[in-house]
């Protein structure tokens, strides 16, 4: 598809390869796609209307470039001139007030994806280094290429994750296990290879970048043959199962689908399927 | 052991392959035993009594004939005549309304199965689709054959699984993984190589049908040999670990334990293990 | 290191085998390091003192001599002459009461570990049954020989697990597994590379102890070479992720962070970073 | 209303003293109306229809006779012969297993009040000791005369009260209060004034019986009036605020009245305000 | 204060009374306040702004004109022609999605007023209905004049409220108590004297709006004399409380103050304390 | 009673004013009973044996002197010379660090009285600040002299109270009300009439300290001679309540009771009931 019916970023590519499928593309490959404090916001808003965007069922995200996902924060830009962290402040606990604020931010941009309605899948391939770890882990589905170097990078530079890796590599991959511990407190890069054993990435996808892209647009245009409203309402159901008990994620469950199986979506599926068509859905 | 003490059931063939096991069989074969509504029904009468049995310590849950554990729903069934969602409703709220209790009823059927006191081992082949893997995510273990056909089917249907897949599938195979987002969104089928890779069932047997069945009566005997306070104890408490903290989990424990190791049990399994007999343990 | 400056302890060897790291070994070889009465309070003083100590960046536990980690708890002593619960109460409630807070008491033993700032690292090897896998569980890490041999032993002693395993190890495998409640019901005793393949150790080390003491301290160095801030906050956030929303994790981790990204161990790790040296950072 | 639709119950007068109101009476006021084994399983079987019944908007639950709303268990009944529970146990785990299915089966009649989708108002007089704390405690709402005498009574009994009061008395009166812990503690017996002092009941009615049954009628028509859609929704999301924090209360509330605002009573209530009339609603 | 440094907001008056109080006060006398949908975003940008300006320290919220705090929606607005919800649907499903959309933008607004860092102060008089109370339910602390009127309005136009009075009430006065399930049942209007007996305002002012006024700035002035690091901090703890354990929240309040003590307040205020002068503290 | 078979405690006064009635008075009279590091320890471990110790059914928690229950936080002390947090810090993430723990082990001192298994009910006169709420939070009642003056004092010294004020006055006086915000965001006193209309203290006794300590005595010579089991229970089950949900607090209720209903309480409590004779239990 040629033309996007969407606006142009600074730093994201925003395209549409095949109908309800777009594709977010991290550009600034120059960079290794490395993150600066204006690449967040727009970040933020294009999920945010992504999210309820009804020409929409399905997103995918990838970086630019042959070399990166993402290499992770811009390390360079984040210790120059105007980080008002580097301002003089009272005291410690003033300074943590205006860090605190400051965390909130960003971890608002990786739930933005967290909880955009619309499935979205990684596609990773090169580095995938800290934040890489933070965007994927927010994603539903990762997909890699075999080359893809993995790191929760932020130890090795003296702090804990803190926007949303360490709460959601557990729920991820299945709980704080020996894998989690290890590549979390020693900051050890790791391979595709390891990634899909551990459950981090549903598959590893022979070739290069524009393999694991294929094999995206594929998945993606398979999801978004089917039921949204059973596919956005199967994420909300899912997401919600961590941290709660199953009473209470069943209860949520029913209230959830006594309005959403009143779609036509039900009727159509049934039907499709005993007169082995494909069906269409209305847009959600 | 050819005569039951069970009474007959319509769609359940209840027997008692061995001393203190049970097996339940869904016996529809000549519709690849899907479910429609009497056999919900029956199906929690059955499980609440076993429950309570102290002539049970054990439970098998297979499907009769050579094709299938289940179908899942049986979807002409649901499309007939006296479906009280065809009827006319006054408004969206009023029909939510009587969806939002049918879902409830049928989700505490299921729940009948992972609430029962003794551990439940599915044992699967063929397709298990659908309301299969609802069921067999209520149980304890999972065995299957190497030809079992496994899908969470309900997006293909138009609807977000409810009555216990989406809630205890993270459960069962850990946290909401890629595969598990993988499963559920896309409702693609997937092998039994592929659930014993992903930790859903815990052993493939060689050979078919009647081969996991001899081994689930092996292994429901084996455990049926061990104290059931403590067999029955330790499911209860791993259950409620799931979506509570480590904190409240070992309270937990500790209140359940001070009543449970007052058994006799304790005395014999040491004394027997000293001289290495093998205990016998009254019933519970 | 050839001297410790920690105190002798009668069952519990403590050496410094490397800058930061210190090593606790279970020294009671002659029972397979198996534990009763005063193991378990010494036990715990060593870990409230290693969880503060600015010297200690890793921790790694492990059994002394060639057979054990531990054979778990000891049968024999528990069954002697001057045990409370052989001792006459008027009711089972009020011998309800002693054994909760017996229970209890037990419990925070192993707790100690779990909480303990430090990252711990168990090195297991030969029997790692009962307690071996309560202590374990508790670790953030496990690193095993190939002949461990594990269980989970409880029930064959006539009860269920309750001083922890049952609540960590979900925790720790992922969610509730048909591994898990194999492991647990059955009490059967699995292998080193089946804990392996469930997650439940990080690596199974090629050769014996010596081996895995061996590549135990090589990691605890590693470790030890990071920032202890980012090390110390990463595990306190992680344990913090489990029976807890993504939301709530969240919010901590930003209220966490605010304090602990304030150490000069940023700038630090950053400089070395650009400059290709090994940080040095303050004691914690 | 002469005649009730209900069918005749042994130890409950049910009847419709107004259009959708229903009025439940325990009916034994030869023993003060205290409950015994029949009685538990026929209350739970009305709760659970009323629950469901179109017809139903609120529920009004009282005593039979002058002197007690229940005197709580019937201790005589209950000492008597068959009991379970005087039967010789194995152990005591074995008696503890089944005296927790017992307490399971009789917490679940106070729950199926506390389910019921209609409001449900308590109205009190005379005795309303042990059970009956646990009663209206599942209740919604609590009228009373001003001679009514409460009293938590277990304590007095030998055990903590377990179908009920302890984890909702909490959430009734709002928190873990002094009072609560008073009453609770003491068994000492308190006053009408006292507890609408401490918000258990929302009014005492001057005058006697009659007098309260009136107010209750009164306040049940009223409800009735409203739109039931709003009244049900409204005692379902305020139940879910217990336990729970202000962030999952709010999503679930979002998810129900997703479906539930699409009902015809929103049209009609405004309508209905705007032109000064008294709406009708559909059925629920 | 004559002029404020706020800008002009059309339906809000934003202004300074006093150093580090600004009062944002609803301004459409002419339709009592009532809330149609371009104030809601006004509303949520104007307590985004104030949370974190380091010149504001209290924030008092307040109706202009002299009959309402507000009337709550605008039901007229809300009835008319571009009404989303009038729109065509193809299913109750897609209208669901649209609704849930909604409400959660709408929940968002009242929960900017929740989440402000610093404590705010509803000033209510006059109406205060529907939304008022789901306006006021989110701030710290509620002062009104003797003649405002209460109301949980929303079962009156056949629904629950699904803003936040659901979610809030019950933690502003004290679990889900007889006087709640009343108020929100019944839609019943109630009087500053029952919603002070209720606690849900701290005081009812002699006198008028204008007295109301005075004494909120009098307290407001008197907080931000406080350690801001103190107020905030007890704020941001305080609602952590609802709905969490003790022991979490014990857990969040020490890593909260770890840093938060590290402030120069602590040294000021007890040097204050020792010398009886006011203290001043840095801005916050 | 003369003699206590207490050791002498330098700064507490363990008296048995009668039998299995225990007194524990703050004895620092000369400086209004404020706290000083070692009065901290020696607290903790009266409690931890208090709890545990069969002889005693009932503890007071009272102040040495005629001036004050406590004054809190022993300031100058605090400020004085050997403070840890006066020294130097290579950081304030490392000094954070110090806080924390100290912070921990503070709450851990309150907590043992929320966790001791015998109800304590704080006696209170003159000043009962700061610390003074805390510990009379951690409390199961609290009694009062009318000259009682409260005050949630650590706003006034620059911080948000840390050892448990804020995590338990929500749950004791129910919710975050508006009474628990403005005295806990205000530091303002507040009067013994004050705390009783909130629901803090359950009486104010007339008269002066003597009184209050006699109405104290008499009322836990009343506790306890109530069944042990049954009011230990009923404290754990209450305590349980708070952040949790009902139906998790019903099943841990089911358990602990199946256990403790198996005492020979219950048969003495009924007998003595039917007889009318003061029952006598056996020690707990």
């Amino acid at each position: 598809m040629a033309l996007s019916r969407f606006p142009k970023f600074k730093f994201f590519n925003v395209t549409v390869p095949a109908q309800y499928v777009v594709q977010v593309e991290i550009n600034r490959p120059e960079k290794l796609n490395a993150f600066f404090a204006p690449m967040w916001f727009e970040l933020k808003g294009i999920f945010d209307v992504l999210s309820h965007d009804p020409e929409v069922r399905c997103i995918l995200l990838s970086g630019a470039g042959d070399r990166a996902f993402t290499a992770g924060l811009d390390v360079e830009q984040a210790a120059k001139a105007d980080n008002p962290f580097s301002s003089n402040f009272p005291d410690p606990s003033r300074k943590a007030t205006v860090l605190r604020r400051h965390i909130f931010e960003l971890q608002e941009v990786i739930s933005a994806i967290a909880r955009c309605e619309k499935p979205v899948i990684a596609l990773l391939h090169g580095y995938t280094y800290g934040l890489g770890i933070d965007l994927s882990s927010a994603c539903d589905l990762r997909f890699c290429t075999s080359d893809t170097k993995f790191c929760v990078k932020e130890v090795d530079i003296g702090l804990a994750a803190d926007v949303g890796t360490l709460s959601r590599l557990p729920k991820v991959v299945g709980g704080v296990t020996s894998w989690v511990k290890d590549v979390c407190l020693s900051a050890r890069p790791f391979s595709a290879e390891e990634a899909l054993k551990n459950n981090f990435v549903s598959q590893v996808v022979d070739g290069g970048k524009a393999e694991v892209i294929q094999e995206g647009v594929k998945y993606a245009k398979y999801l978004s043959s089917k039921s949204p409203v059973a596919v956005q309402g199967t994420k909300n159901i899912l997401d919600a199962a961590w941290g709660r008990t199953v009473e209470d994620n069943l209860n949520y469950t029913a209230v959830w689908n006594a309005a959403m199986v009143q779609s036509t979506d039900v009727q159509r599926a049934m039907l499709s399927g005993l007169q082995k068509r494909t069906p269409t859905f209305e847009k959600l």
